[in-house]
């Protein structure tokens, strides 16, 4: 019944998480969309920044000083990193639950957030509140979480292409290099010469080359799951196309392998995750493209006696906007796979 | 109840709108999808045609010939001009519904077919059983029909964006011009010169000028809504996308007009159409994207005269399977909007 | 001999037009490009704002100020409309020709301009002094020409695909309409939500609708070659790449036609312009890509009794770069195809 | 003078490196193109295939017996794999030089090329003959060849992105990681499910993963440099664009190194190589497309202690035509640069 829908607010209504929660809990069965805040926008219809929106979802958009007189259930915090932590620690004791899709507290602590954000943490007590939001690894952690920091869209594909070998401690330390790819939506909905059409159209580059901050939270999460640190090589590239992410993942192994014992592994890991396809080909972003899935492909490679792992996200659903509503169903004991039953839009 | 849901068959499987029509219904809530066929697949799971389908729609693809064998309630014709019209002339009186995404039947007669498509119709019968299948023109006919033939996609948008005019008998006979421009899709799947990546990307250009085949399909619906003969200049061009169509349309206008006047004559004939939306801006088509919608902006140039109408559909979609779904919602007694809620996927 | 180039400059070197004549520049036989200047980057290398001349053109950029006190030759203002109407007041002068590429002198008077414009014209004596550069149709003035006004990008397309036509006055008055389809890159260089890769890839629209300032431009022109005033219907679009423009023209002949006869017509009149191609097959915008031609494909429907003109040039060089090298060819008594030589890139 | 110009054939004119070839050295002023072949398109003007000749190539195709009845200083093979050897074989005493594109001499030797390429070879006397034609490395043997073998598209770009570190014996074996991108062009002319627009656009893939073939011509020319066998481990991505490689490689070093030391290898390396840039920031293929360019960016990266090099080239020039006329320069003491010198095409 009506009554009994969740009631959620979106924080922050121009960017492009922002507009895919609204599409996905649009049409989510369990949920009531209350509210959607823009501090620059209020008042205007939400269907305006967003034109899909148009007789669909046509809401004024409010600012966030309306989240604090509702009695709401959740509370998806789509900000920009840095922005996210100083709402955390004014709405934590409101009552509703947080859902934070910025990478304000996805690490351990202030002081790695320092090093590789190199910015001031102003909330560092939300770490140790804050479940890591990645549903095939942390289910139970995450169903008694009041704030879950929902994972970046670079860690989501490279840590479920490597989980499988780290959990069983197969990974020879040092010898992960991620070669990751994103689509420009990844880069935000603000205007720049990074975002001008003309700079991403028929380019392609890298960028972040042995710095990029996603490096720490992948490493951290594989390192956990080792149960020992990790290093790991990162490198983004930026793909002339809206979403998707693709990771190449390399290392050596621990020990023998071959191709039937890898696929055996990945079998056996992910069998009652309903969101990861082990692949028998090599896929490609457009087969998850408007999906909540995760497609990975292991490789044995005997001749050079390293494992090769791609895996395909879209980065604005599994790597942020879905895996919120993923976090969100088990938070408040949903059916995990409610509103996220989408095929990949192909071609 | 599971039992009461409609069974469905789509015969086609490889094409874009065979596996369009699989997306939609596997996410209908009153169908149940009994067979897909291909003659050239036979025993082939769905998904190694589609693989964004791995996991959700893996059913063996079957001949054709089982299409006899089950009692099915609706059978969708997902084939190419000129193959439908057999498996219409056999399965009439199968007890099941025919939706034929084909142009096989959307013409008034066969001489008119034979004349446009240059080839012999093998059932001509079909012609006066067909409804045309455009919901917002035709659904109390479509309501009772057992044949709909669906409408191109270039005439769907075109046609919707002058039909207002057109039923006020607004429109100075010879003046329409209706400069379309499509998404690769509509080209097919077809491995060809004119489907290879490096012909399209980067690419635009003119096709089929003065002698396109949608041109009397066009001319024949809007003709029809007006009472009279109609000719219409209709030029398609190929866009460097996958999905979508732009309609650009100019014509002038019998009598005094203005733009208050014009919006509200749109307004009026769309009021109840809950799939037409009157944008107040001019429509991209990603603003249509993944969705059953048209978007339809009227606009009066007092200085040359004339009204210029844009439309944007999705063409695999509102042009061809959502369309296919609303005609099946309504040929029996389902919420006309029933698996067709999606909102456009952008970006 | 190097002491008998010309010397060049290049005023506004951040955007496409500046880059685009630098590169062609570089590469002309007859020409020394003296500066580039640009307000914002002084003393940074060229290269640094267009990394593709990395090694090939890193002279420091310079103020505009430097113009002065250089014996040029010849002046390339490659700024936005509204800022070179200065610039040409100021150096008038100074002994050098001037190239002006944007639209501050195309029209014919002070009045049109600021009708169009919207804005202020500050040197109006310029329009006397100014000749419309668009060499196919006034190569003898702009041989004898010290300020030429090169043409927009969409007038040079839509010039070009109706000019036999109305210079034999054949086309009847009020019946011409312009359906025009640009790359981004016409949309200029600075980061907007227009230009926002988002917003243009995978998607397509119309804007400006009945009132684009080019519309003025392409009347007065064709209006100039007929004798006689011309109402122009011109809608430009926005397509999903760099480059680019595709012009569909219609329009209702006077008197009898044919396809014959159309065609002749067109091949006289351009039988000794080298760079308008008439083609017998429709025209790409990939297929003038990179080069400085124009591509002209005339069709007579004898169904509508209308003529259809497909036209496709780069809007970066035939509509902008290529044809101010043109342009100054002529002024010069250079070879006309001097550094014009480039075969399409495709693809 | 005229008849002191080079004599070329080009044998293949349908694809892509055909047409490039052609491109090129019809703007290089010591070459005349006397023959074109096509088996399939004989009689039919060059331009037919290729409209972006129009005009300016419109010589008609001859049949590769032609080749025997001329006295041609060079032959550029414009083949595919497999094919090129036979013709090879038989012109090899014909007088004119030969460069092959395909990669039928390539490698080593008769097995090595049997085991990779899957096929027998039908001439290995040629592998002895065969000067591996990368200017940047084998300038003295090309200019003595009689026959070059031009190098794969991905090797070019690895090679060159790895060779100062190889030529120093710097690697540590088994380190060495190429994760590649290509666009489109690289699958080649010819119509298939690989090569359809709505497979490629908006997509992105790994492929031959673990045996792609040109792992070994990497493998061979690098180990060469090294003086010691060198495994390779070789992952192509296809990108949704035309042109363009890059390549990212990660390997680990022996001994000390830091960035000063590791950009100074690359300086004195490239130094007196004028198409290799050595970038200071991460290059994009756009950077280089339409360009005989190879851009180089090395980064040290302390944290992992491995070196990552980023590399770009137009796969269709530095990666084929280009390469093939640098070559021809080279084999007949021509300019090394001439018909060379164009600025990358950006935007």
């Amino acid at each position: 019944m009506s009554n009994q829908k969740l009631k959620v607010a979106i924080v922050g209504a121009s960017g492009f998480t922002g507009s895919e929660l609204a599409r996905l809990l649009l049409n989510h069965e369990g949920v009531s969309i209350e509210m959607i805040t823009s501090e620059s926008h209020v008042g205007k219809p939400f269907s305006d920044l967003h034109p899909q929106f148009v007789d669909r979802l046509d809401i004024p958009l409010v600012s966030a000083e309306e989240v604090n007189k509702q009695n709401l259930d959740v509370i998806f915090l789509a900000l920009p990193h840095g922005v996210s932590m100083d709402f955390v620690a004014k709405w934590k004791d409101s009552g509703a639950k947080i859902i934070d899709l910025s990478g304000d507290f996805r690490l351990s602590t202030k002081e790695v957030y320092e090093e590789w954000y190199n910015k001031k943490h102003s909330y560092p007590e939300g770490f140790a509140m804050a479940v890591y939001g990645l549903p095939e690894l942390f289910a139970d952690k995450i169903k008694s979480a009041s704030l879950v920091a929902n994972p970046g869209c670079f860690p989501t594909a490279s840590i479920l292409s490597m989980a499988p070998l780290f959990a069983k401690q197969l990974i020879e330390e040092k010898s992960l290099i991620i070669d990751a790819k994103s689509g420009l939506t990844g880069a935000g909905i603000k205007a720049s010469a990074t975002t001008h059409f003309s700079n991403v159209n028929e380019n392609f580059k890298a960028y972040g080359i042995a710095g990029h901050r996603h490096t720490i939270e992948i490493e951290e999460q594989l390192g956990g799951l080792a149960g020992s640190h990790t290093t790991v090589q990162f490198t983004p590239h930026l793909l002339p196309v809206d979403r998707g992410i693709l990771v190449t993942a390399y290392a050596k192994i621990k020990g023998e392998m071959n191709q039937e014992k890898l696929t055996e592994i990945y079998r056996e890991f992910y069998q009652d995750k309903p969101f990861v396809r082990l692949r028998n080909q090599s896929p490609g972003i457009k087969d998850v493209r408007g999906s909540h899935f995760c497609d990975v492909f292991p490789v044995w490679d005997a001749r050079t006696e390293r494992v090769i792992v791609v895996s395909a996200i879209d980065n604005l659903l599994k790597g942020a906007a879905s895996q919120a509503v993923h976090n969100m169903n088990l938070m408040f004991g949903l059916s995990e796979a409610e509103g996220l039953n989408q095929v990949p839009l192909k071609p």
